[in-house]
């Protein structure tokens, strides 16, 4: 095992009605004013709002409405979030939605403390010192972001999808509440399922250094997910399944599984980004199309943890067989594993290339992931 | 699964050579003068205390020492430690040493903060609302204390071993270097294992609600303790061994297993705490005599699960062979299972079962634990 440092300091509350209580959470904290992030208006029509609403005014909490973030969330917005908290000096952000949500806000959060662009944080240009304290109220488990330190958002601009990281930007508190998830539709439903069994085997397969412990972990998270995921598409308001669902998909990402391994890359992560970047197809979608194309290429560089994860997994004996049934998995509950299920044309090839190539830059591995390579594997998911 | 609420702040500084920071730890904490308690001089001699005086020394941190902290901790030694806080007016507690050492120093931490007798903290007379700052170098991996907020220690006046919680008892830092428990003898590898065991069990078996999920984290801390413990007996200096059975220690007793979970109870470590509060046998070895004991008692009250143990754990199909395995395999690596391996004789039984009846009452369980059904255990445990 490696080194390694752990310290998750998030609150999280878990389970039934805990949105009711946002705003002694925030009072709590001191907090008296906060920039109220979320998506879409469902959350006035679903009732989500009013709920969180009278929290707030119960605990004599000011806030100011900033809706509209979309799914792959983009730059521009953050820059107006940041505008909008400078302009009305909150004195923290209250997400309420699903990954991209708060990982906007968290860029937000970060944004406002910092005088230059904020997509330098992005680039690396400056480290991250300070940011206003961020608050969750989670609506889709996918992403892990309520339990971790991470936000990942994509410049419009630049189709760079990039991530910023820092120990500022751990939640305070993250309501979980699995009931909540109850509407989320079935295909956001497959795509998020996909989302964390990425986040488990991007460390899984590509760390040199892998315990056996880790992997049995992560094998416990990609069981549970297979598992509860199959019973909710039956049944999306069984709550024992949302809960376990909910609760396996933090786990995935906030830093437990990855202690203690070393070497490690998120290669389906940034191959994906590419994908969302310039078609902004639905982040788990992109990656269960990757997964199965990435592993096609990598499982001769890892045979032992295949044929385990084959074993373990799926009850299989040989690493492609264990490939072939995660990939009929996905087919099996209705997420793409192909790039055509999303209308993108084989010619498309070069352009994904570059924009793969670009990120390869960025997260350190051009040496590994070289055109030849890159174009194998999108070769794979064509 | 159930609503529950995960905080756990502790910094966890893992690997090669982490004690060596220990004095940056309690100076980013604005430490000056802490009081440095351990067990046996063994620390002196084996070049431990050498490393921590100097990385305290280099930190400006002054250090009152507190040794002779047996395991097993006894209340009089809680009282004389702090005293010698409150007269030196350290401003924190650093324990190097295992479960015993650090138990005992929570309570002193809590003691100082509290005008009464420490005592009452155990009894529940009042709560611990304050506590001195704990840090800790671990050096035997066993009791989990280094990531929670709990405490035991024994009444030797009494014969009580009771328990404290609060989370002013998380400590602040904890230092865990695998490398430093090279040293630990087999029979406390052996004995440590059956701890590790008896915390992942206890909820494992008798949760009212215990999620899939949360089973399969148990089985992965317990596939890893059988594991690392065959590789550690014949090979103690294996690095990477003793890394992960630290690690599954750690991961044993830190909230992780239990969240979710309702309507478990610890009747193992009650049990036990009768023993080494009566006889001052080892912790773990108490508890590898209890839990085969306590199991074969159990098992029809919650079969299905009995079953899946049997097969996650040992590849057996029913119960009773999933029980039979367990004890053999404590037989194998050399921890008692028997009552009569302590040199207790049969006619000790009544004293035992008051006892146990007292700690069941202290525990809220005197209703299923009555007086039939403890001596039911305490036979199958002669």
């Amino acid at each position: 095992m490696e080194s390694f440092t752990f310290h998750n300091p998030t609150v999280l509350d878990f389970g039934k009605d805990k949105e009711k209580q946002i705003g002694q959470h925030l009072a709590s904290h001191g907090v008296k004013k906060v920039l109220l992030t979320f998506g879409s208006d469902r959350i006035k029509r679903d009732g989500l709002f009013d709920v969180v609403s009278r929290s707030l005014q119960t605990n004599q909490i000011e806030w100011v409405e900033f809706g509209g973030i979309v799914s792959n969330p983009v730059l521009s917005k953050v820059y107006e979030g940041i505008e909008v908290a400078r302009a009305n000096n909150v004195d923290a952000i209250l997400s309420v939605g699903g990954g991209s949500v708060l990982d906007s806000s968290k860029a937000i959060a970060a944004g406002v403390k910092y005088d230059g662009d904020v997509w330098d944080l992005f680039l690396g240009k400056s480290p991250i010192t300070a940011a206003l304290p961020v608050f969750d109220i989670l609506t889709l488990a996918a992403t892990g972001s309520e339990m971790n330190c991470g936000a990942v958002v994509t410049n419009e601009a630049t189709k760079e999808k990039f991530a910023i990281n820092a120990p500022a930007l751990f939640p305070k508190v993250s309501v979980v509440n699995p009931a909540l998830m109850q509407t989320v539709t079935k295909d956001y439903l497959v795509y998020s399922a996909a989302d964390i069994i990425a986040h488990s085997i991007e460390g899984y397969f590509t760390a040199a250094v892998q315990p056996h412990f880790q992997s049995r972990l992560v094998e416990s998270i990609i069981k549970t997910v297979i598992e509860t995921t199959e019973i909710l598409i039956e049944d999306p308001l069984n709550y024992a399944a949302r809960a376990e669902f909910a609760w396996a998909s933090t786990q995935a990402l906030n830093g437990l599984i990855y202690s203690g391994t070393a070497g490690f890359s998120y290669p389906n992560h940034m191959i994906e980004h590419s994908l969302s970047a310039l078609y902004n197809v639905p982040h788990g979608a992109g990656l269960s199309v990757v997964m199965p194309a990435w592993m096609k290429w990598y499982h001769t560089k890892n045979p032992q943890q295949f044929e385990r994860f084959a074993r373990e997994i799926f009850g299989k004996s040989t690493a492609i067989e264990g490939i072939e049934a995660l990939e009929n998995w996905f087919n099996k509950v209705g997420t793409p594993t192909r790039l055509s299920q999303f209308n993108i044309a084989s010619s498309e090839l070069p352009v994904i290339l570059e924009n793969v190539l670009g990120n390869a830059s960025y997260f350190g591995v051009a040496d590994i992931y070289t055109r030849e390579v890159s174009t194998e594997i999108l070769e794979n998911a064509f």
